[in-house]
């Protein structure tokens, strides 16, 4: 009756990966009304409410990709969800006020677990003072989904997008980086000690705070606030989900803009390092290419150059140059390489043994 | 590490069902923005936006659970998926305007078959004036997932919600009920034709009302436009996914009520009718638990009675009165009897032979 999904002579997905998808599937997008003013392509959409805007954004999260229950606590799955989406809402600097969430589960989880669940969900709705308004629960056929769709509320002249970085603004990054990532290799590398001996107590004590930037992470609305006090409003943001270096060639790609990034500057937590060290990977390349960090990644004027000095954890690490000079980093024997986004890609970038496992 | 996934002594979701889990997860919330003016409850939350209101909804579609793509061809499937949410945002007697979608898809979906999920989207879309605005495009480990929000916008004055039916107000029903699910029972049977012997061409054309009326559902926003020109604001309203019985019983339930409803003023189209008899079926029972009509439920004060004559295709089918006389249907042969809600519960109402096949 349907032959739509006989794979002979079609276009496998990973061909396009997942923001080639986005693109292909959104490309011919024209806008039809008025309270639409910026929809698919930066963290959030942003709808007009008269003075204020309203941004949305929403995620879809799926076990077995974003999350694992082999040593993903379900509350820190909850929490994780809410924290990701007003991270996105964070992004645009505005402040989140509403989630709808949606799930759909399996019937292996019982009553019990979705309360775990849900217990995450409403902590992190009650830390940042956000509205839990709608949703839908639904069974699946296998495993654990969730949706979440957030609502946040600026006025039009804070807004920032990633489309907006101008030449010579200067390129701040909040907190430090590659944490989560190095937290999701000592998970990955525990649950297999685990898996093959389960007498085995997990090492993780001495990793609390790189598991913790993993499994917990926090939306920097502190940042948000904190721009506010200092009356910077940032020229672009977005938020570090699936990298540095991918993020922002997001803003110079949508900004029609090159930058230098300077890879001595990228601030790197002393227990990433020793850890990235004893995985045998370059710290700087954990800070790059590692993903769910969802630290704000912002361009400002060279004129807030003093004033963003007020601002606690907010590091300088590059500045935004011309589209034709291209993106570089410039490493610490001061040497200039393009710069290339091998961040979280959800079609193309499993890590290798991940992929292994499931063929 | 982990094992809040044991059922051992937990609870299984079944035993609370979709309406009992939804309110098991969302019964402590408090609302901490002003911004929110409605939250879990009703077809859609509404949020503030000064003058307007807006109303946001989500909806999570599950292949296998609400959807088959045996008998769904993709581009069904997405414009079905849209407008089963402007539906819900119809039935808040508003306006869609945006809407985010998600998708999570195994390697087995090509671009190709995508495409054609999103040609049904967009043709939505583009039927109702719809701009999407943003979503989240990720793999799932097995089948296709859906996740779509909708915003729309009211006014404050003519929002209308499930909680404030009044005594003596009639109940009116838009288009006729029954069809969707008739066309389901089709489908489901010709599929097993299909399975059984692909040779054999299915016989559908004969059919073809109550098909599209399950594959392809229109969402009601003509009537929300006729409501407007006859100037009536419903006292409450609520689409009709789950089957007539359910959604009175909501209305009721959340307003404080009781109802009669008539059997013989039940409107069902000749196909749905001859259909059911067909199947061995009462089609007023079809009618009253056969979900996905989409069809507009409302009640309307009796002064509104000859206003209301002036829409096509509503029917009066009863009326609201004091909640200790409880909710009837007086059958054909003039008894009463208790109105009681069978519809689709994605956790109880799976039809027996769906389920074997599962286990």
């Amino acid at each position: 009756m349907d032959n739509i999904l006989e794979n002979k002579e079609k276009t496998p997905l990973t061909a396009l990966g997942e923001f080639g998808l986005i693109n292909h599937l959104t490309k011919d997008i024209t806008i039809k009304n008025k309270s639409t003013i910026l929809g698919v392509g930066d963290d959030a959409a942003i709808v007009d409410g008269k003075q204020q805007c309203m941004v949305v954004s929403t995620d879809l999260l799926v076990e077995g990709i974003h999350f694992d229950l082999h040593y993903s606590p379900l509350k820190h799955i909850g929490y994780k969800a809410i924290a990701s989406n007003l991270s996105d809402i964070a992004a645009m600097n505005a402040k989140a006020e509403q989630v709808l969430v949606s799930i759909a589960v399996s019937n292996r989880f019982s009553v019990e677990a979705i309360d775990e669940l849900y217990s995450g969900i409403y902590a992190c709705c009650e830390k940042y003072g956000v509205d839990l308004v709608g949703g839908d629960t639904t069974s699946s056929v296998s495993g654990l989904f969730i949706s979440i769709t957030v609502l946040g509320y600026t006025t039009k002249r804070k807004i920032t997008r990633r489309s907006t970085a101008k030449e010579n603004d200067l390129i701040c990054v909040s907190g430090d980086l590659g944490a989560a990532y190095m937290g999701l290799l000592v998970l990955e590398r525990e649950k297999k000690v685990f898996l093959e001996n389960p007498e085995i107590q997990p090492e993780l004590d001495a990793h609390s705070y790189i598991l913790e930037r993993q499994l917990k992470p926090e939306p920097r609305l502190d940042i948000v606030d904190e721009l506010k006090r200092c009356e910077i409003v940032p020229t672009s943001m977005i938020d570090i989900s699936d990298g540095l270096a991918s993020e922002i060639l997001h803003i110079c790609e949508q900004s029609g803009k090159g930058c230098v990034l300077y890879e001595n500057k990228i601030p790197i937590d002393t227990k990433t390092y020793t850890t990235a060290l004893e995985f045998g990977i370059l710290p700087s390349i954990a800070a790059l290419n590692g993903g769910e960090d969802y630290e704000l990644l912002f361009t400002i004027k060279q004129k807030d150059y003093e004033n963003i000095q007020e601002i606690a954890n907010v590091t300088i690490i590059g500045y935004i140059r011309d589209k034709a000079s291209g993106c570089s980093l410039i490493t610490y024997d001061n040497k200039a390489i393009s710069l290339t986004a091998q961040g979280w890609d959800a079609y193309l970038k499993e890590k290798p043994e991940k992929r292994e496992k499931r063929e």
